[in-house]
């Protein structure tokens, strides 16, 4: 193993490396379907917004310089629906019926609510004493987004309001970063499937569940998983196959200094030299990464244990595929409690939101998912700290 | 429209009326393609967690009260490998080669790890100065979980712990909650397609866009949408049909006071008055709810401006598929910044995260979707506030 490096020395080389994902253009519906995806490029507004001035309110419009004193009431001249070409006030004390999202008639300057009068022989009364104000429940054109203005820049992660601000701007066709097709590779004599009945010494495989839904509820990829027995040769195979027609490799377990950890030595054969292998944290300190070259894609080689896991994945892995989708992963949470890490290695673990802020939850003795159930995330905690408090960590 | 009641009323008459959802099974490998399906029943372990005394670290195992004081070396005997029947360990200075995850050799008790010896000969050395703790590096059965504990309560949102954890005790198929079929009905004639050119006065469609968006990435339900011109026949025939076959029904605009408003007297002509019709906060005053009946499913109507459609969303709509899912929606947050609320009605806002607590961005004069790009959810802000920064608020 080489010497250990720093998680921070590991992010570096990770996004330092990691190459921009390719784009695809994919419908909005689909986008709707699965949201998350992350746009590629620039959307423009294709024209004001408001498009026109806009009614904001159902009621009324008037023009407030046609009110003649002592006089309060307006003879209702007509209705401008939503959708409709726009009407025109004429002077006077005169007023048109408006509908929320209606353009406002021509030559008229305020919105009385429906609330705000009563209608009496087709003509309405504001109630007593109300003030009506210039512009009052009007939308003015532009004043959201001038027409080319950009309303979602590229890296734009496409949650509701997003989606709904394309549909707006009619971007139905959305350039977005592909997702990239990653394999994952499994090895151990001691495992079988979740559904079969293990003897003694087996245990069921479950890092696939854990790594595939991590990816899925990011949508950062399609993973393709393939579980091995510990046999050299059959490893070897599998990976030259994923290294070949992959855009990223997750490999689990066998990188540390086992008899039948295969994977370090076999990937150094097919890959050279790995970028990193250790590194100064725990759980997790196996962890090994090879660089993308022109035609190998980059490799993640996680160490076998589910805590372990689950805080690569969640501190190298996802952040890493953000990357490539010209995302920077940058979230901070601030300490519930104080806390107490007492180990020369940065501590990687798992946290539970409070209203307070979180509470870190060193996994026991347990390297079991069962230990992480619950848990919001991960922390990074310096070697040997002493954490009041209120204290702000990274989060991942 | 009815006297306006609270959005605490509001909540609860949602929650006290919303059915349990119906129960599916569905496989592992789905729950992991869309993760965030809720548990309907308790998922139990299978057998004691480790399943066996495990190894925690690729090494040696020895006997520490087989050693001799002075002598400092043990003899290897062999290799445990992981999904291997057990060894045992004979009596005397032995040591047994062992790898992560495997049993732990019968008469055995203690790890070291391999960085902590040199090998010479067939013979295992332990650095000088070693101190070896009885049990240590050994993952004692059933420290975790006990045979039939459960591990998984009815209710567990299934992310990437709750399946790896579901996996490791083969539970391969899941009772989960189904997902309700929901009829999306929007309304309007100024409204075009997305991939349509609008006139000076037409706007796209894009409520759809934010409430399936909304949907899908919590998980919630499948959700089926159509858009009716402002023709109360036709919106009569539309809201017949999906009161008939839908699980749940959600409307946006036409509950105003409008006069082409025809969603509201058509519910009332079709399932009675509403539960409320009016609830006192902004945005989204107008809000309206049928309870659901024998064969009626619940209905949500949300006024039609994109605002207020995203704040009733979150607010009522996505934590009411929850109740339905046996979840509590309970979440808080705390205000980065003082904050002044000068409105006689709650408030129902949107808000960004930040390092030091939320900060509240009331959405300009603008109804847009735009105006909420970037938010991070809602917060409630009671009527005339004057809030101060570390103040707690509901979140949705």
């Amino acid at each position: 193993m080489k010497p250990l490096i720093s998680s921070e020395e590991a992010t570096n080389i990770i996004s330092d490396s990691i190459e921009e994902s390719k784009v695809e253009i994919i419908s909005l519906d689909s986008a709707c379907e699965s949201p998350g995806r992350v746009l590629a490029t620039d959307i423009l507004a294709d024209r004001d917004a408001p498009p026109f001035d806009r009614v904001m309110m159902d009621g009324i419009c008037i023009n407030t310089y046609n009110h003649i004193l002592g006089s309060w009431r307006y003879k209702i001249i007509g209705t401008q629906a939503a959708g409709a070409e726009k009407m025109i006030l004429p002077k006077g004390e005169f007023a048109i019926e408006v509908m929320t999202g209606a353009p406002m008639p021509t030559d008229a300057n305020a919105v009385i609510p429906v609330e705000k009068i009563d209608t009496v022989d087709g003509y309405a009364l504001p109630h007593e004493g109300l003030e009506v104000d210039d512009l009052q429940f009007v939308h003015l054109q532009g004043t959201d987004s001038k027409q080319g203005d950009i309303v979602l820049p590229k890296g734009s992660v496409l949650g509701a309001a997003e989606l709904a601000t394309a549909a707006s701007v009619g971007a139905d066709q959305l350039e977005v970063y592909k997702l990239p097709n990653i394999a994952l590779i499994t090895t151990g004599d001691e495992v079988i499937q979740p559904h079969e009945v293990p003897t003694d010494f087996q245990i069921r495989r479950s890092h696939p569940a854990a790594i595939k839904s991590l990816i899925n509820s990011n949508n950062l990829g399609n993973i393709t998983d393939k579980h091995l027995p510990d046999d050299e040769e059959i490893i070897e195979e599998a990976l030259k196959t994923a290294i070949a027609d992959y855009d990223m490799v997750i490999l689990t377990g066998g990188i540390s200094m086992g008899k039948f950890d295969f994977v370090a030595p076999l990937l150094e054969k097919l890959l050279g030299e790995a970028a990193f292998h250790g590194v100064a944290q725990k759980p997790g300190k196996p962890f090994a990464y090879w660089k993308p070259s022109d035609n190998t894609p980059p490799v993640f080689a996680l160490p076998g244990n589910p805590v372990s896991v689950m805080a690569t994945m969640h501190r190298y892995v996802i952040p890493g595929l953000k990357y490539s989708m010209k995302q920077h992963h940058k979230k901070s949470v601030s300490l519930a409690d104080s806390f107490q890490w007492n180990n020369h290695l940065t501590g990687i673990l798992p946290f539970k939101e409070t209203n307070d802020g979180i509470i870190i939850c060193p996994p026991r003795n347990s390297g079991d998912y069962l230990a992480l159930v619950g848990c919001d995330g991960f922390v990074e905690v310096p070697p040997e700290s002493k954490l009041c408090s209120g204290v702000t960590l990274a989060a991942f």
